[in-house]
């Protein structure tokens, strides 16, 4: 049983049969489970073996020095790390003294699967032990969406053949040791033992840990309760020391008999509360989910779930693979931002240690945009948490001689921590993505109580900064030189173009929301020469062209750059930056991962579509996706271009990033941004979605093979059903009021009675754009129990 | 006595009257003691108190990791930083019991000097010990020009009034303590205990310490031996533990006695050489130190030393503390090269630890233009440093994707040592600076057996790297992206002119090279298709030019950026990198050092004279100084742009950079680039010296206040002699043919029988730049004990 398992093609789960005790890593990031607030990646229940084990509670960090062999100016001297909590997964069993273990004895059968409606991880084993005693487990795991602080496990033993005595030892455990760390950069650094006990306690089937983190204070109480159901033979004890708590229950089963556990956890932590305060806070929450019980968990677990699925479930025809992937996609970036409230969602949302925990652009540019139409309550909340650290970002502006706030380019708790600032600091989109989000979310949901609380401070602090990054040359032209685009194989360049229209956004969207609300904007020290200083600032931002090519360097000089030698490029080289110097890479055009795409993708109005055309097929055969943010935009442009099967490819690039970890990382934690880029190359891509601001627009295709595609929005305070087929698309407003829409161009009122069925104009057949050598999309070719993964180069040569 | 000392304006010494203990170590700096191959720091005899202690051998260095908040590809791992070797220098001086310090008692006189035509370190105390006790001290202390590891030092006691008990320890130190890091990058890391006890051994008189330092692997040993001389009651003993060794002498002397100790001092050091290679190696340099005698040590360093003056000395009248100044360079950087003997010269020469005793640019650009033309022995054994580590810079070039070598920026040892890529690896023109380093030597010495052992290969493996780093672009120029020219408050720029222009030199002069020398340019492996392609890229090297505002950018682009808001910016945030970020720094038009404008002095061919009056105008406003390597160059091209009371400011800047502690930071050790500065001020600003192979030029003229100028240059097997008065300039060929010239660009024939005399056009008066605000060259007013600086703005309006 134990080699490469198989993961079936299922439209609503994901089931894993075997076990590859090598790659657990990975397994236990597929199979994590959070709520947002509280993260569990899918180790196995007895907790060995194990890639790596993890229990994360947002924000919850401890503090690192960050070193440098020359120092500078405003570098940031403290790191912020993810930490491994006090895990409460823990349960060990021991079959006749022996332990369950499936590196020894024989695994008959293994399974673990999670239902996306449900939200519950399933694992069964068929387990022989070394002295011939074959046992049956049942485990499954849970996090509330809808008791945040909690978790619970259920777990059922029974023997097979023969009589056994068992030993269930559920633990909490604090400073597990963990796996050293990597050579890679994308890693996490490892801290050991990041927790000081504080206070423990057992008595009866509870035990409560307390400790706090050596260097960053803040204290985390966690607490288990369980619920025992076996023969009379039954007996439970427990007992704690200040890292471990257990509750250890023993019978002797006969066969047929079964011993049931139902574990109950539940978490607290702050940086302020009393230990006090924190111990009962977990307490409570434990009483609750111990009183609403398994069933009653699971029971709301399903109606949370089910009421998203019914907003916002993506229905893909023609490739179940990509309907699988987005099911998956979709509930993970759910778990990863349902229940942030107000703080930060994680490059990895809770499923790893990977980036240090971090939050980056990536939450504006990539989960928002799908949070805001499928759970816009979620995507408030962490622009809260932007709004939240506004004093912070201020801090850094002032420190950096800038006006407004400067956000941080890597956090988990507001303060910069980017240690390399040609890719960090100077990567100043970060504040037009955070604007842009802000903008979205307002047009998406017109809600006027946010843009006053939340909203229009953010984007009055973003112009400001926008304004004393640039500056007017003689020419009159508005200049942001120096910074860093997001692809990160350029670093300060002039004029990045993405930046530049994204800061213009920013710039226009802060002055009309000024103008919007004058009162509250003097409250914020802007009247209405400042606002006119940020319109001037938009309307003369230079936007740099290449006439001799005939498009847009991707920053000012871009394109008078030495191409990268392909040809002479190893596959082994790739990600180039683990082989090749930052000197190397950003004096020539090589591009990591969409940066003129994106500025099409968001800034669609700043170019013809003849530049796009252009732009698009010039930055493809320099593109390299070295990146997981790239494939996504990549998608949806060569929709918006025609290169219709190049889209599909692109598409499941980025579905299938974690799936079938693509990047060789998916053991550090999911990559939220390409799981929500799924979305976004179906949705924005084959949906052909734009929103910005005015009318909802939609320009939806379909790949040859794709038969059927149709997703819900929340949009406008309507909710909205469109399903897209070969040559015709339906809109349906499921909620609300009639709304009008652009389709392809064409105005149409939607009417709540009266769904809407439009012709689609076919894509006329075109050459499709060239990638650099061996770096085509990925084709992964389904066979059984594994995937094939090669390269599309010449598949298709006429692209359409 | 103890205060602010006072310095007189001496025309051939140094002397300091008084002391002040809070400023130890910048006189430390001011006295210290090398002949390139050992240096001593000016410490005090008896240790205690001190500013840095400094005990130097050339290339000695140790290991320490250099850390990286976010690791990258090709960052180098492991620093070089100079140790404090085992220290010679102390000897303890005990009178009735009472230590001899300063610090206790009543100094009532203390003086040291030094004359730079003997090269001996004199110091004189007139002592009262807290018990009432009074003594006359006489120290000497000198490192022997012409016994490359010896040094000695002569010391005398007697005292006055009263009859004293008096104990003299002399002490080999290894391992002393030393003063914690300051916050300032440009201080030395500081390694605890470095050394490693070998061997140690004290005989009668002598002592022998062998260490090896711990990482880093390089074995040292150092010895002293003694010759006592004093009343009859002088008794001697010696002892010695790992770390240290002692001579002890006590004596009871009566008022006018005199105990008087000559101590010798000699070091030898290797990565290679066994323990008693080593030990044998510092003994017999002691034996010989000692055969030679004080008074023969002495009257070696005086012959050495009038041999350098009667070839190199530079006279000016006119300005007494400039005269001063300019002997205290030519002194000091002679004692930087003069025995470096293939090892590096470091930017503090072996007068401190500053900038972790690395070796940068400046010893090409700054250090060997003065040396070819005074020592080019000297000059010529630095060039074998850099030849001898041409294995290092090809793997470091192979590392970087290049081809060729690429050298350090910084370095002991010849690795990489810079731990920030941006203002180290990525300023590629450290390459086409010792290209040029070479080529100048080539011109000024025609040493055509240097040219063939190392001359051609460095030149060769540099062409290739230039070939490789540069790229023909589409309209057929040749670009160099994204390098990092000499000014530091830019970075990763394109088509720098500096860079660009010096490559050009580099690739015409390698191409020359491999013309004159085909079979030797062929077991190189280059053959006339390479050279080819190196005068191509030269040919073809783009060179931009902002056509609006009529200037050279610094590089291209730079004249499009913000221009920094130097009113806005107080006295005490300079220098800006302490005070400001990079990312600010790099992005706006403010320059730290001369960068368009050295380009000017080093390629004047490539500018017409109105480009280099309108460029030099444009850079004045840009140019904040936060570098002591950019005065001088001010300097020349001040004067070659008719600014000559401009001209003679900066020459004061550069010239008292150390004298008056501009800085501030003299402490870690002299700036040999400023020092040598001075002589390029006078040499190449006053006496326009240009030396581009072809013939010499020279267009003299002087600022209102100089009266003369004369000074000596070894070039082309003859020795010139250049004097300037007001209206006329004479030409002298001391040794040597008939030489042609060109004096301000006419050709004239030098016979050596008679000395040429010639005219000096006068200079039309024209408007002195401007600097940015409250940054206008230094002016020093001499007071008695003490300077007071100003600046120079608005004392000139008009300038010639």
């Amino acid at each position: 049983m134990i080699g490469r398992p198989s993961y079936p093609i299922e439209s609503w789960s994901l089931t894993e049969h075997g076990l590859d005790i090598d790659d657990l890593a990975r397994s236990e990031s597929l199979f994590s489970l959070s709520n947002g607030h509280v993260g569990m990646r899918g180790n196995l229940d007895e907790g060995d073996p194990h890639g790596l084990p993890g229990t994360y509670l947002n924000s919850v960090h401890e503090l690192r020095p960050l070193p440098y062999a020359e120092a500078g100016y405003g570098y940031p001297e403290s790191g912020q790390t993810v930490i491994n909590v006090t895990n409460g997964k823990i349960v060990r069993l021991l079959v006749d003294d022996e332990p369950f273990d499936v590196r020894y004895g024989d695994l008959l059968a293994h399974t673990r699967t999670i239902d996306f409606r449900e939200g519950v991880l399933r694992r069964e084993a068929d387990w022989v032990s070394p002295a011939g005693q074959r046992v049956r487990i049942r485990t499954q795991r849970l996090i509330s969406f809808s008791q945040r602080s909690a978790a619970a496990i259920h777990y059922e033993i029974e023997p097979v053949g023969d009589t056994a005595r068992v030993v269930i030892q559920s633990e909490l455990v604090a400073n597990e040791q963990l796996p050293g760390r990597r050579g890679d950069p994308r890693a996490a650094a490892v801290l050991e033992s990041p927790l000081i006990s504080e206070r423990h306690r057992a008595r009866e089937t509870m035990v409560e840990l307390v400790h706090r983190t050596r260097h960053s204070d803040i204290r985390v109480a966690a607490a288990m309760d369980h619920i025992f159901d076996g023969p009379r033979s039954l007996g439970v004890t427990s007992e704690s020391e200040p890292n471990t708590g257990w509750v250890t229950a023993t019978a002797v089963l006969k066969p047929g008999e079964t011993l049931r556990m139902v574990k109950f956890l539940a978490y607290g932590w702050s940086e302020q509360r009393s230990l006090p305060a924190l111990r009962d806070q977990a307490t409570a929450a434990l009483v609750a989910a111990r009183q609403t019980g398994w069933d009653g968990l699971v029971a709301e677990q399903r109606e949370y779930l089910a009421d998203f699925w019914r907003r916002s479930d993506v229905e893909v025809d023609g490739d179940a693979e990509v309907q699988q992937a987005v099911r998956f996609a979709l509930f993970h970036v759910l778990q990863a931002g349902a229940r942030a409230e107000r703080r930060a969602i994680p490059a990895k949302g809770l499923t790893g240690p990977g980036y240090d925990g971090h939050a980056f652009w990536d939450t504006e540019s990539y989960v928002l945009p799908v949070l805001t139409y499928t759970a816009p309550a979620a995507a408030a909340d962490a622009l809260r948490w932007r709004h939240s650290i506004l004093p912070l970002a201020r801090e850094r502006a002032q420190l950096l001689n800038l006006d407004g706030a400067a956000y941080p380019w890597r956090t988990i708790h507001g303060e910069e921590c980017s240690g390399y600032w040609p890719a960090g600091t100077a990567a100043y989109h970060v504040n037009a993505d955070i604007a842009d989000a802000v903008l979205r979310y307002l047009w998406a949901t017109e809600d006027e109580q946010f843009e006053l609380e939340v909203g229009l401070e953010i984007l009055i602090e973003t112009a400001r900064l926008w304004r004393s990054l640039g500056h007017h040359d003689l020419s009159g032209r508005f200049r942001i030189d120096g910074v860093t685009g997001p692809d990160e194989y350029s670093a300060l360049a002039d004029n990045n173009v993405y930046t530049n229209l994204m800061a213009q956004r920013n710039l226009v969207g802060a002055a009309d929301a000024v103008r919007r609300h004058p009162e509250h904007a003097r409250a914020f020290g802007v009247d209405a020469e400042t606002a006119a200083s940020w319109r001037d600032a938009a309307e003369d931002m230079f936007i740099p062209f290449d006439k001799r090519l005939g498009v847009h360097p991707q920053s000012e000089g871009f394109t008078e750059h030495q191409v990268w030698d392909f040809e002479q490029t190893r596959p082994e080289q790739y990600p180039l930056l683990l082989h090749f110097t930052y000197f190397d890479l950003y004096r020539k055009q090589v591009v990591k991962q969409a940066d003129l795409v994106l500025a099409m993708q968001r800034r669609g109005d700043a170019f013809t579509a003849e530049q796009k055309a252009r732009n698009f097929a010039y930055y493809e055969a320099l593109t390299v996706r070295d990146s997981s943010l790239s494939a996504c935009c990549q998608a949806v442009m060569a929709a918006e271009c025609g290169h219709m099967s190049l889209a599909h490819d692109y598409l499941r690039e980025a579905a299938f990033m974690d799936l079938k970890d693509i990047e060789h990382n998916t053991g550090d934690g999911l990559h939220m941004a390409s799981l929500a880029g799924s979305w976004i190359a179906l949705v924005e891509g084959f949906g052909g979605l734009r929103d910005t601001g005015e009318l909802l627009s939609f320009s939806p295709r379909l790949p040859e093979g794709l038969s059927r595609l149709a997703f819900g929005l929340r949009v406008r305070s309507r909710q909205l059903r469109v399903e897209v087929v070969d040559s015709s698309a339906t809109y349906t407003v499921l909620e609300g009021e009639a709304i009008t829409i652009l389709h392809h161009g064409e105005k149409v009122r939607v009417s709540p009675d009266q769904p809407c069925k439009l012709d689609v104009p076919p894509v006329p057949a075109q050459e499709r754009p060239r990638q650099p050598a061996g770096r085509e999309p990925l084709r992964f070719l389904h066979q059984g129990n594994g995937t094939e993964v090669t390269r599309a180069a010449d598949v298709h040569p006429v692209d359409g």
